[in-house]
């Protein structure tokens, strides 16, 4: 937390630091930073870093000890007891902020709280955590170093890789599979049935049982109170380092491409199938059964209602105004198709008129 | 799961399928079926069907050995080593998967587990199912046959219906009930307050306690992470048969007909009153206190802000574009009044120019 | 539950009703009431309330024995047994409805139940409530009269303010903090680690580890499954008398002033200030970075894609119509900017041709 700056002990060197992390150094590489810090509150024994442009003016009167920044502000670098040039700022401190955060874990101790209830036939490793009150069902299967936060359920042949956490209240219901290094946040719900109902003569739902389940790959983050569905024959499937927002919904099949970002509040629905290296915006809905190649940006609050097949940066949304004017503006677009007929006729006429001028001598 | 075949004494044979189900027996009634599959990935001893036309394709070139398929393509089940042929084949394969399901479940043993708190002064029925760390509450009933997931909770004074089932962590509060043979998924939280406050002379808002309760009818489904709200004075109305997808917030005093359908991402305003057999599509937002009719369908992302009286299908969604296009088409749309303004005025202009024209002999 | 009514022995007489809340007493002051009910069903030992001009018919019919309205209608108060006139019968209203939530009130036992977790280390205050499977982790503050649900969880260092109320399955993570008299509703998951990577050359997302924490002020009340992520580096900060409703996401390091309310389903992205006494209506997406003004109302649905920085009535949402106007108009809309250079050049060509008319003598 910000308020429990680390332990003398835990510092580290600028010198240090940039042996490890690369960029080249300014100043004294034996200056101690003990944390990162925002450039806006940076101290003299904090680390801090420019990547925004629009934080530059912050340069010359940040206190802080050190400066993470671009080498085209090398001028500026020498204001501070060390800096470290880097051509993304931003990417170092992601690298450097973790590294902090390893000095700072507090140690884990390995085992199964006494209040947590695991089944017999539950396969845990030795270095697994499970913290009081987690509920693991038997044929489950965690592997090496995985953490159990308080609270979770983990259901019956579920299988939590290596190294991966699931924070409190996180639910992996039965037979879903997560691999390595993955970080499931509080409240999330992987795996509930698919919403699949046939609609019998009456218009009653008559429930499609959801046997598939969900497989997740390696290195992926889900946002807390994020839920996904697990298929319903077949399995719905996220890939490789995909990182999920909370409170985002993934619908049953739904088929996601490695490195794709989703922010929150996104809703995916049944079988649709996202490319690799995507970013959906926050509010986004996509239609079912539909197709997004690679590398596409969906602007927020956008609704895909079709297929996208080419890269890009797509949008839909409907611009703010001032309630007034929207009202005038929504009352005219829904006459749109109208005005554009009129606009038509009128030029459908003014050619009409213009013969005789055009045909002028 | 889709890994778990069912085990050899466990299949169903097609003729057996027939006689309970309906439908028209082509090829070898004796054939076995082991499980449902997609039409995709099925192998010999799956059954798969084709209900959409967009699969049709695969007809020649799966390998599932039976088929469940609409009477008009009989010509093309003679390649199966049985086929059946029924007008809706997708309602076939809910009911066949049903049947499925219910021969793959584990026993459920009754009684309250070890690790469960339950408050003396809560009536469970013998055949009801307690999980692990679920907490029940005084007053509670529980009947016959329901199923109370791990780590659930349910309030004071809350009625849990016949066979209905909470799975692990869903959240039942004080004085709710529900109906027989529900389905509320992981995460769910049915009866916290109604967002209600008057705004006081400072404009600080005072909370208007919410008194009601939340009563959902029987063979109600509602997906993990939703939400429910208890009514302020009366209180919020579920009816029987609505299906209600993941991440739905309904907002206190809200009702819904029978039937209804709510997709996922949906948000229900306080007191607004849905009527039976509707589908609100994914995201939809519908505002506050008033009514749509019965038989109505709701496009994703669309915003009801008014009632809709008749039946029929509503849209409302910008439509996606390249940014670019759309930044343009946005930056026109906010003066959208203006430009019917400039159409009626080149109107008038034309009207006023072509009368000499029209008026010459 | 509105099933409950007060035992007799719990009502309050419209005279005391109007000694300790004002307004002025029309009838029969030692008339007694039990409860509070809706206008449409209350009875005779209820008291209703008449705010929205919409319920002004039921004056004439409802059953009620006391009725709260304005001194505008004081010729209608004559037929209830008692009446009591006041300018804002809906705050009236939350006042009294608060006294009997109050009365009716169940008294609450101090203390730890014997299910919870709580690490040594944790501080909690001997009138705080710890209901069954709860888990409070070492560090952390529990305060005077705060109310620990069942199944909550409170991490390390997390603080909990006096009379705060955390309600069953709530999370509170390490490090955040919560004021004095807070309502924290079930699933709602405070202090998540915000949604923050870095791309590294193969675009592959770098976590940014969230050090920041989440810091909400007094008589905040956060809506059932709402999350509100930790700052990155500084803190999510929630001001005083902020109500959030369900199905918020708010991202870290947002800043929401005090008495600012947010609708359902809202989002709100990172680093996003939101002024003073703003209403946020429901499913708004509000962009990062951004600012807006102290009384601002944005309407449901919108997205705030700039800043907003004048108070006002801000909206941005497509208008419903049935599908086939939609169809229709959506596909004009993708072509309103060649609409506008239509009419444009027919402005020109207008402009140009009435030239010589308007040079004719």
């Amino acid at each position: 937390m910000s308020e429990q700056p680390l332990g003398a002990a835990k510092g580290l060197r600028v010198g240090e630091i940039v042996a490890a992390l690369g960029g080249t150094l300014r100043g004294d590489g034996q200056h101690q930073v003990l944390r990162i810090a925002s450039i806006e509150r940076a101290g003299a024994t904090d680390i801090a870093y420019l990547s925004h442009s629009s934080k530059r003016e912050w340069l010359s009167t940040t206190q802080a000890g050190c400066m993470v920044m671009p080498p085209d502000l090398e001028a500026e670098a020498q204001r501070f007891q060390a800096a470290i040039l880097t051509p993304d700022p931003y990417l170092y401190y992601a690298r450097l902020a973790q590294w902090f955060a390893e000095l700072q874990a507090e140690p884990e101790v390995a085992g199964v709280h006494a209040s947590a209830v695991v089944e017999a036939g539950a396969d845990l490793a030795p270095t697994a955590v499970v913290g009081p009150c987690a509920v693991i069902e038997r044929g489950a299967v965690i592997h090496d170093a995985a953490h159990i936060g308080a609270g979770c359920f983990v259901g019956r042949n579920a299988i939590i890789g290596q190294g991966t956490r699931l924070h409190p209240r996180a639910v992996v219901l039965a037979g879903c599979t997560l691999g390595a290094r993955c970080i499931v946040h509080s409240g999330a719900v992987i795996g509930a049935d698919g919403f699949g109902y046939a609609r019998d003569a009456n218009g009653v739902g008559v429930k499609i049982p959801q046997t598939g389940s969900v497989r997740i790959g390696n290195d992926v983050e889900i946002g807390a109170n994020t839920t996904i569905d697990r298929g319903a024959l077949d399995d719905t499937r996220i890939g490789d380092g995909v990182k999920i927002d909370n409170l985002v919904q993934i619908a049953h099949n739904v088929q996601i491409g490695p490195h794709t970002a989703l922010a929150g509040c996104v809703g995916v629905s049944g079988s649709a199938r996202i490319g690799a290296h995507c970013f959906i915006g926050g509010g986004v809905g996509i239609a079912g059964h539909l197709e997004i190649a690679d590398h596409v940006v969906i602007g927020g609050m956008s609704l895909v209602s079709r297929s996208v097949r080419q890269p890009g940066h797509y949008t839909g949304a409907f611009p703010l105004d001032t309630h007034q004017n929207w009202s005038e503006n929504a009352a005219t677009l829904r006459h749109l198709s109208q005005l554009r007929s009129r606009v038509r006729q009128l030029e459908n006429k003014l050619e009409t008129q213009a013969l005789p001028d055009s045909t002028k001598p």
